[in-house]
């Protein structure tokens, strides 16, 4: 469906909403729980209740047999069509530092490596390099200037760092420098299609006078660059569904994303699910009427495979949720961005329960949280992206369609 | 999926077709039944017993989260994608009277108005007036002409009326005369795009003639036009899937819509469902090999919030089913435009019920024609205009697609 008739359709007032986010929540079954899923082994009598006053169903974040990065399965979340609101891995390890991205910023992700006297690459990754010595190198490279255009560097993690190029007439049509295997010397930079002949001079620039201040550095004397992205505003939340919307993460990644959705970001004091909590009540406080909750760890225990830890980040979880129900919203949804089944330690393809509690629904379907009820729950199972509209509709903010 | 496929794949022969429409059918949990719907707490041995000869499952009219008015739900379920086949509010008011438009006809819905003396709007409809009153005003305006058009001036209901004009070169870009609000004037007539302009000048002329008209009339003394809408003959049943159509509807509004796609109406005699299951018999006489079958009060009830009637209006419908069985259709499908919840009062989103009965089928998966079945039937979730493929398929009336 249209999201544009969503669009047209949206109403700038009705209730508030909630979308609270277990990142990588859904999961298969764990042999060492008798084949129940973390969800299915949590106690969460918060959950349970919610589940039985409202409507379960599952989404897809990007589409069956997809798997999602945390890029496009949060912007499906926030009604985007993630296939066609790209954000390219560039921008995307820009915004993960906390990095605030501007319309037509490119940006890139750095590599440092280890390069032979010939210029061959030796080791990709210089050894994993600390994060110290990565801060230290990109402190060497901040100096340079490049004639028309602003240059940002900024340290990742371990050998990972970024670039930001903002300037005019920039393109994103540029040949990742990195080969992807040792043995080889970096790639020159090189135009992907037309119209990248200033972003080719810019980055060529930049690198060369990144080669020279390295080349004498060990084990990092090399820089590969790979991800190239322009940076594009989105439509924001209150352009397209005329929401005046909050976000609340602890983690800049996740900030990022909602940045691009415009929505304001609330501090949680302390960094924690309480002080998560406490920034939610202050949002609606302050007449937010969407406000996105993130709790990161039933994902990173996930890619752990720790199925107890899971399990016991969705019971904290679940005790969060009398605290945010007195923030009075209107509408709760609870859901995940993707799965992360703890036996595969990584984000995958299945789908995702979503639990929509308030407005008026098909309830007393289901009785707990999980993805086997989730599949046959009364909402069915949908793409991501369409989770937004019957958000709306719970909330009272979509007009009918025709007469 | 396209459907222009299914309209390349439709054959000019097979087996006939009944689609029976429920209006408003789809409801959700009411307390005061224990948590079950209307089609749940009705008794319903008819509808039970071709259920479990049949198939189950549940369509969206337009999509998720969208709730659609009664043209689009109904086209949805003619095969017509409702988001491309856009039918206006005024084409809709007109149909809804029982005007037969033609292709090209621009028609509006009219408001009459209480102005002051300054021409300020006082009273956008004029204190809710009679339909009497409405009807005198409308035989006052029916003298007004307008060189080189036709207009049709029809009362609708207390306050309203609509206006048809005949003529070449009309628009439908013109912006609503109605302010939509008190203290302010009736906004001049523009045009919203170009090539309006004999529009304008027809819409001007109509509202200038009739203003000196109704001038000294109380409590109408003025009117506001909203919803234009050029009619555009859709391409109709016939030419899509080969059909040979027919209605059979008590109310001008969905014999209106109906008429839209080509089909052939039919009168029932008494008016009610003893009436529509004998102009069904005789369209299958005639040789029509799909007929259109309406059954209003299950809406009517449900916008009454009357969930009690709307259970009784269910019985009702399914002691008609075995007249409709003696009429030998070869597929029965019933299902409805939309769900009007009784909680709600209004239409919604929330998906409708599919039974198709007849052809070879999925059986024995499901009990009774309830949204919980629905929602787990052998059918599955689909959107609604892709229901008629399915019918089709039924019927043995769409070719095998490739080798």
């Amino acid at each position: 469906m249209a999201t544009d008739l969503v669009s047209r359709l949206s109403l700038d007032h009705g209730g508030s909403i909630l979308l609270a986010v277990m990142d990588g929540v859904g999961d298969i079954p764990i042999p060492e729980f008798g084949g129940l899923t973390p969800l299915e082994k949590a106690k969460t009598p918060n959950l349970d209740k919610l589940t039985q006053s409202g409507a379960l169903g599952q989404q897809l974040p990007v589409g069956r047999g997809i798997t999602p990065g945390s890029g496009p399965g949060h912007l499906a979340l926030f009604g985007y069509d993630p296939v066609k609101y790209l954000v390219g891995r560039g921008a995307l390890a820009a915004l993960g530092i906390g990095f605030k991205l501007q319309h037509g910023d490119l940006a890139a992700r750095i590599n440092f490596c280890t390069l032979d006297d010939a210029g061959v690459i030796l080791d990709r990754r210089a050894g994993r390099i600390s994060t110290e010595l990565c801060t230290e190198l990109v402190e060497a490279l901040k100096p340079i200037t490049i004639p028309g255009v602003e240059v940002f560097v900024e340290p990742v993690k371990e050998h990972r760092a970024c670039v930001i190029f903002r300037g005019p007439g920039l393109s994103e049509s540029i040949h990742d420098t990195d080969p992807g295997l040792v043995g080889e010397k970096p790639l020159a930079v090189i135009a992907t299609a037309s119209g990248a002949e200033r972003a080719v001079e810019v980055v060529a620039e930049f690198i060369s006078k990144a080669s020279v201040i390295l080349r004498d550095k060990t084990p990092a004397n090399g820089l590969l660059l790979r991800g190239f992205a322009l940076h594009e505003d989105l439509p924001t939340l209150k352009d397209r569904f005329k929401l005046n919307p909050a976000a609340v993460a602890l983690y800049p990644m996740y900030r990022g994303v909602a940045s691009l959705a415009g929505m304001e970001q609330y501090q949680s004091e302390p960094a924690d699910l309480s002080g998560e909590i406490k920034a939610a009540k202050n949002a609606v406080k302050d007449g937010k009427d969407f406000v996105f909750l993130h709790h990161k760890y039933t994902d990173s225990s996930g890619e752990d495979g720790d199925h107890e830890r899971k399990a016991t980040e969705i019971e904290k979880f679940d005790s969060a949720i009398p605290g945010l129900l007195e923030c009075g919203f209107d509408v709760i949804c609870i859901t995940g961005d993707h799965s992360t089944p703890c036996p595969m330690k990584l984000h995958s393809w299945h789908p995702v329960p979503v639990l929509i509690y308030g407005g008026p629904q098909r309830t007393g379907w289901s009785t707990r949280f999980t993805e086997r009820e989730a599949a046959s729950g009364a909402l069915g199972t949908f793409q991501g992206h369409e989770l937004m509209s019957l958000l709306l509709a719970a909330a009272g903010r979509l007009a009918k369609f025709g007469a």
